[in-house]
């Protein structure tokens, strides 16, 4: 059988860390790590919408996603032909935590969470999404404390994961080398009660057939249940 | 029930009409259009691959999307806020390409497909994958008939369709009102023997239980089948 | 004597074609067929004008024109060097239509033309201008019909031909080919009335002497007043 | 009968001067004024032609025309909008200069003239591509001189100047608030021949008839064969 | 002893001329000309200040610089990778017109001082502020003409001047072959009390002792005392 | 007398820490802190150097330096008008390294720091400085450890500090509030014998006396003599 680069099991998660208040200017802030790849999330208030969506009553939260030149084995110019990729990835984390938000409720204000990558080995936009996500929740959690808002406008937790066919084994979690030799590669952003935000998979190799879809999203639903339950711990302590 | 708004049952597609050669400077190129949305897809054939897979003796596959100006009820400027989006269909149209492209016996040539939107009514990525896989399959089939390639270089066919949740109903094809209403949105490429290429969905309002996920692609794969059949009825006559 | 690729006679216009109603989405189109030039025109109407001249109580008329990638024998890229040619062709198209608009009778608002070429056989900007100038007539006749204007504010019609001296020939409406070889090229842009809107001429290799110029001049007068014909006709019915 | 603003007639140039070598550091520099516009032109000498003409043993005249922030009564920002005119007029310049230059004669190098306005009030194309040229044979002068040329790889003079119709008045050489009021406005670019290289005239207000056409080619011979005399004498001294 | 190009002695500046009123359309200009070094500064007026500082009841002086494309023995592209070294030296002009400037006393009003080279040969950022002081005084005089302020809004003089070590030699006012040699560069901008406003020094080749540096700031002292002495003799006479 | 903000002496230096093998992925990297001012700086490694000194036997360092979004106190613009202000940065940073390396040592190679601000709180300059120099070092190191240089490359050390007057007393190393208060401000970069390698001084409010400048220095030369002493300490022990 496949060995995994670091020797957990095909359905394992790598370590996971949640480091909050990494970044005291910001409302919000984690390192969140996954194995070696680690990302800052921050996340800015600021009491106003973006034009296109004045006076209707309701709040925003949009991120933006970026690597930093040395997060990678070869340097990333800043402004690199892979800038595509970047905004693909900055829309899908916006989108996801916009899922669990409740915008009314938030009134007529603007949190924008930015994920930089300092260290990449894989599964970089499952970890700024699942970080985004507690930097986006301390950041609401400071606008009640400072009474602005009176609860947390927040549905529900929202985490992602990578799942992947390699060597024909459908594993989680994938790190940088397992990535580059999956068959199929996919992403699954999920809440806490195991239902999909967002799906995103692609045959790398060859068209695969739906059995296989099923038994990543199966893999998937178990990853970030996990990724919640660490969520949950993290934020259970006053900052 | 809902009542779609051009009155087909949930599962049915809008009328699909692919007509190709429809632009004479472009070595392959039709007019797609799924209802009211139409789109051209002209294939345009280099006979070297980009700088940074040189020497590979691999050939290359890319695809452009963009949406002229008129092709949207409100004027869509020409360098507009919505290039992250464009940028982010072009990379999906280019990765469904090539899922279904024999690279290697391309030899070192680029094929690049641009699809530009003429008028939009939901589904134009779909549409656009559709309809640039003919254009690319007549680009390779004049380099056959030109002797540059021994056979074409494809391994099969490739189609896209949009599916939703729209009222609780799960619909195939959506059009632009029923996609604004839709509380899941997905699209799937698939192959002629009913793979997924890419899966890509997005709950737009709640999060949505895997057990919809199921009915959507197996509505989707009933969506791409019949689109596979219109584009081998396309292809039979010699152009 | 010298033959023209098509057969017809030196002071022939290539058959024109003008189809209404091309593109729903948009106010007024036209597809225009100057022979294998084809291109699509979009009038997009705005209630309100450009930063710089609001309250003046008078509207604007400007317009973009593009080549598609795939129009050309080679592909054009998106971001091209012609960039420039590009911008001075929408430039003129704008001023144009302006005059032959009266702009006071408009009331403020701007109507924005697409000229987007899809297949590019010489003559584009005369087939824009010409097209152009149908699409605009369609988009302030529906604004007539909702009643947001009293009647259609133009001071005639405008169509645009290209003339040349090929092999010492004058010509009228040259393709790519006979663009290529001449020794001088001209644009003229006149009203229903044979006046000058614009002219614009070049020597391609040697400067020419003024009596050239008369007879081209001419030869664009005869063309546009055809080119106004076909305009008439193509209006004459309700779309 | 109207007055012009300085009481010249109407079919008088304004006060010509021509400054050689204004700039040390250029191969060829003057400084042309027309009036109160002024225009710095330099040619520089590359000696290598662009990449899309290599190994074709001909040579390459380019030119590039911007309006410095001061030169007009409301400041020009840098990256101002007014950028796709500046586009056009560069063009324009280049067009005109090569149109009496024997690229082959003069091997494979390039000359780039800058045209850049100090000072604008009105004509600042004309007076540029009238200094152009002088900038563009003192470098080729330059380029005998040191031996790298055998003679000038030039076939004749160019000059341009502005016409217009102001007040139903023909009238030459037009200031900034003459072009303002002028119903019609034209631009010819003319040789020592008495010969067009460019036509460029619009209609302002109102199309106008051929016949003020016939007319303002004649006052722009006029003044196109006095501005070749005063860059005549310009050059009859050793630099 | 090392002489330097021109003879002068190593404490000596090169000529220097300032001649006012260089281009009409500007409020205040200069050619300024340090040697061979020649640069050209308008000031503007805008009776408004820049968005971010509306309502502080404060004007604003703001300054750009750029070098002519013909201005160096190599051509200088427009866009040209220099872009960052011409920003630095803008806001070092910016800065240095400021801390001389009485913003309060200006009223919510901007002038923009454009400097550009005509002629490059070293030293152009200390001719640059020179002349700017000359254009920026001069604009303010004219609105104090025309009654829009009461009293000049200056609290003093500035200049700049380079200074350098060549062959060990401490110089001053560095030309361009000096400058290329120089193992430590200056550049000092100081008022007419001799204090200092900006300082920006470099070790070219080796870090250099605290000793140098007071050899320096004692030569830069004496070269703007004289600079100082020169545009008091320019402002001398009414324009 | 004046109390510093966090109550150390004028003199004294915030806590400084810098920790190395921050970022796994480039070949030197720390992360270095002022206090709270926190840089992340990484080395990178390419066996090449730039086209335009190909060639030369020499190799080339350079930097470049940002600040992440959420690293001040109101979120700053990925593409921010401050652009300017990281550039000049970017070529300080670049200018103080190749100071004290040995570029012919380097051969043909370029090594390019990345300095990212994560948390800013004053002198982000000056810290980014200073960290560099220590990711510089480590990836020379590891050029050396891998065979592929002889010995490091560098020539010493060097250290940035910022100095200014708050409230009329010399401070060392500013931190933002300080930085906002003072009248003068001022950047020294300094190598390990004390010498001068960068120094830029700037009259936030009144131009200062020359003797102001040397007690400026005198406090520089004391803070980069501290920096230098732990820059020592943490790179004697093997990474």
């Amino acid at each position: 059988m496949l060995r995994r680069c670091d020797g957990r099991g095909p359905d394992a998660l790598r370590p996971v860390t949640i480091t909050r208040n990494f970044v005291k200017t910001a409302s919000g802030s984690v390192l969140v790590s996954f194995g070696d790849t680690r990302v800052i999330c921050t996340a800015t208030f600021e009491s106003k919408t973006p034009a296109w969506m004045r006076g209707q009553n309701r709040g925003w939260v949009t991120a933006e996603y970026a690597m930093l030149p040395g997060s990678a084995q070869t340097r990333i110019p800043r402004d690199s032909v892979s800038k595509g990729r970047a905004q693909e990835i900055s829309r899908l984390i916006g989108r996801s935590l916009r899922a669990v938000t409740d915008l009314k409720a938030m009134g007529e204000c603007t949190v924008t969470v930015d994920c930089d990558v300092i260290q990449a080995d894989g599964g970089t936009r499952s970890a700024a999404v699942t970080g985004a996500w507690v930097a986006l929740h301390d950041a609401f959690n400071l606008s009640v404390q400072s009474g602005y808002l009176e609860e947390l406008p927040l549905k529900g937790h929202c985490a992602a994961v990578s799942v992947g066919i390699v060597g024909a084994v459908p594993m989680l979690d994938l790190c940088y080398r397992e990535d580059a030799d999956a068959s199929v590669d996919m992403n699954l952003v999920m809440n806490d009660r195991g239902d999909l935000i967002e799906i995103q998979g692609t045959a790398e190799e060859e068209p695969f057939p739906v059995k296989i879809l099923e038994q990543l999203v199966a893999l998937g639903t178990k990853g970030t249940r996990e990724l919640i339950a660490i969520q949950k711990a993290a934020i259970a302590y006053e900052r």
